[in-house]
């Protein structure tokens, strides 16, 4: 539906001149690269590994899920997560909700009769919906604004909003993106039931839930999960459940059975020629460019490790 | 994972009070609303049927996803593809294409030896990306503003976004919407290719394609389909392709086998009621109301008739 091309050399020229400047891209010819096109262009250290330490495996059926913490934003849930995981708390639980064009859930079912105990973990923590910002070493801010934060762009590869009034930061719920469910009061979760956003971005859901990280490979195991029928979605029947078979720290993980992810640097330049190739795309497809991008259509580039 | 609770003399006289006074919802006590508290409140003549004559009912194997058609802003679209599901163009065509957080598209692949003939209709018209503001007579703003238009809002239950400078009108790729695929030419779609967006919207699409309705029901049936892996996720081998049993006009439905639907007037002033209730949610769980609304985030709500 979407195609874009543009003359190699050309290309070069405009992505030089952009990387050069740091300027906004030019309306005008030389051709605007594609985000492919950029791509191509970008260098060995413009990309990140995940950090085993701070990457989780999740295992079903279908295949793995990988999924990358944020301990800026959550550093008490991603430790109590971790140690969740490293004490087997999510293996053999199960998937148990997905919502049309809201989320995938998962953890412990909300009707079990004896609760799976948990060993050196903790049930719950406080709530960590914003950190300060100070904390937020490497935020690379968006020229576009939204209504949902005075300040949005990303850090360390993670959507993000800013509020310099408050001086607070916080995880932008966007597509993939991994928060901690919880009951009515604040400080009410903890890691044992977590959840990805499987549609469009429900921002209204920043600063009112712990969110922890995201997924950053294995999203269309999660998106094309059947429907739950129960009430939010949430499987009414048993044998609908979606084993969980493991979730492990990449780092407990063998070298040779792990996904060797790279990650782009959102504070690497060429980001900055990503993020235009999105606001304003070039090639023959695209008759009305947008000269803007919302924070959720900006994705940061994940690739194999070359 | 979201829990809204209020009084119920509280709410009526809270909702009472916000549809005599048109105003905007008061931050303080009586207890805010949920958009089901609402709902529950609407009066018969706040819902309008579907027109049987701009409605599609796609028939695929685990049952029917039904399509409103917006001839306000795509009339000859609109009006071809109702041609074409009338000569039963689409009847044993196929799904051919689900890729991750974008789109599902069906139609003829690309690939056909022998294009399946057209006999009534157009295979091409001239693109109908926006129209005159002047006959969108039915526009209602929201209040809040994106990145994306000058202005957005509803027009007859869909998501819109307007442009004062250029007369221009259009509906907004928002989840759900139906859109026709075309090539690089802008006038190279006609409704042979038909796609709904089953991820975060896509709104950089604006204005450069021509978008004819969305799906008022059976979303979750197209949203879960297996992705391709095929470039841009079409389905690369032919055993994957999702049949499609036939496509028809409701109104060439007997009435027995109908699906009987409503739609909330955009127009009528409980909606606004519903998507204040939206931007700054009621209920013992929201902790930070939004105080804000994307477009995309306030569908309208559809139910069955009563």
């Amino acid at each position: 539906m979407e195609m874009t091309r543009s003359g190699k050399r050309a290309l070069a020229a405009a992505l030089a001149a952009l990387l050069a400047s740091g300027a906004a891209w030019s309306a005008d010819p030389p051709p605007k690269p594609s985000v492919a096109d950029v791509l191509k262009m970008s260098k060995p250290s413009d990309w990140r590994p995940l950090d085993p330490d701070n990457t989780l495996y999740m295992e079903i059926p279908t295949g793995r899920v990988v999924i990358e913490l944020a301990p800026v934003f959550a550093p008490n849930h991603a430790k109590n997560i971790k140690a969740l995981v490293r004490e087997h708390y999510f293996d053999g639980l199960a998937i148990i909700r997905s919502q049309d064009n809201w989320v995938v859930q998962w953890g412990e079912p909300d009707d079990v009769k004896t609760p799976r105990p948990i060993k050196t973990a903790q049930q719950t923590l406080k709530a960590e919906f914003t950190v300060p910002r100070a904390n937020d070493k490497h935020f690379v801010q968006l020229k576009d604004k939204d209504g949902y934060a005075p300040q949005v762009g990303h850090s360390d590869g993670f959507p993000v909003g800013h509020d310099p009034k408050t001086g607070e930061a916080w995880l932008a719920h966007c597509y993939g993106m991994v928060g901690v469910g919880r009951d009515n009061d604040a400080d009410s979760g903890g890691g044992t039931s977590l959840y990805a956003v499987i549609g469009h971005a429900p921002r209204h859901l920043d600063r009112n839930i712990t969110v922890v990280g995201r997924v950053v490979a294995g999203m269309p195991l999660l998106s094309v999960l059947p429907r739950g029928t129960g009430p939010m979605g949430f499987y009414d029947k048993p044998e609908q459940y979606v084993p969980i078979k493991s979730i492990k720290v990449a780092a407990d993980v063998p070298e040779a059975e792990r996904s060797h992810l790279e990650v782009m640097r959102s504070e690497a330049p060429i980001y900055q020629a990503v993020i235009e190739a999105q606001r304003n795309r070039g090639g023959p497809w695209t008759k009305v460019p947008a000269g803007y991008i919302d924070l959720c259509n900006a994705p940061i580039p994940v690739r194999e490790r070359k």
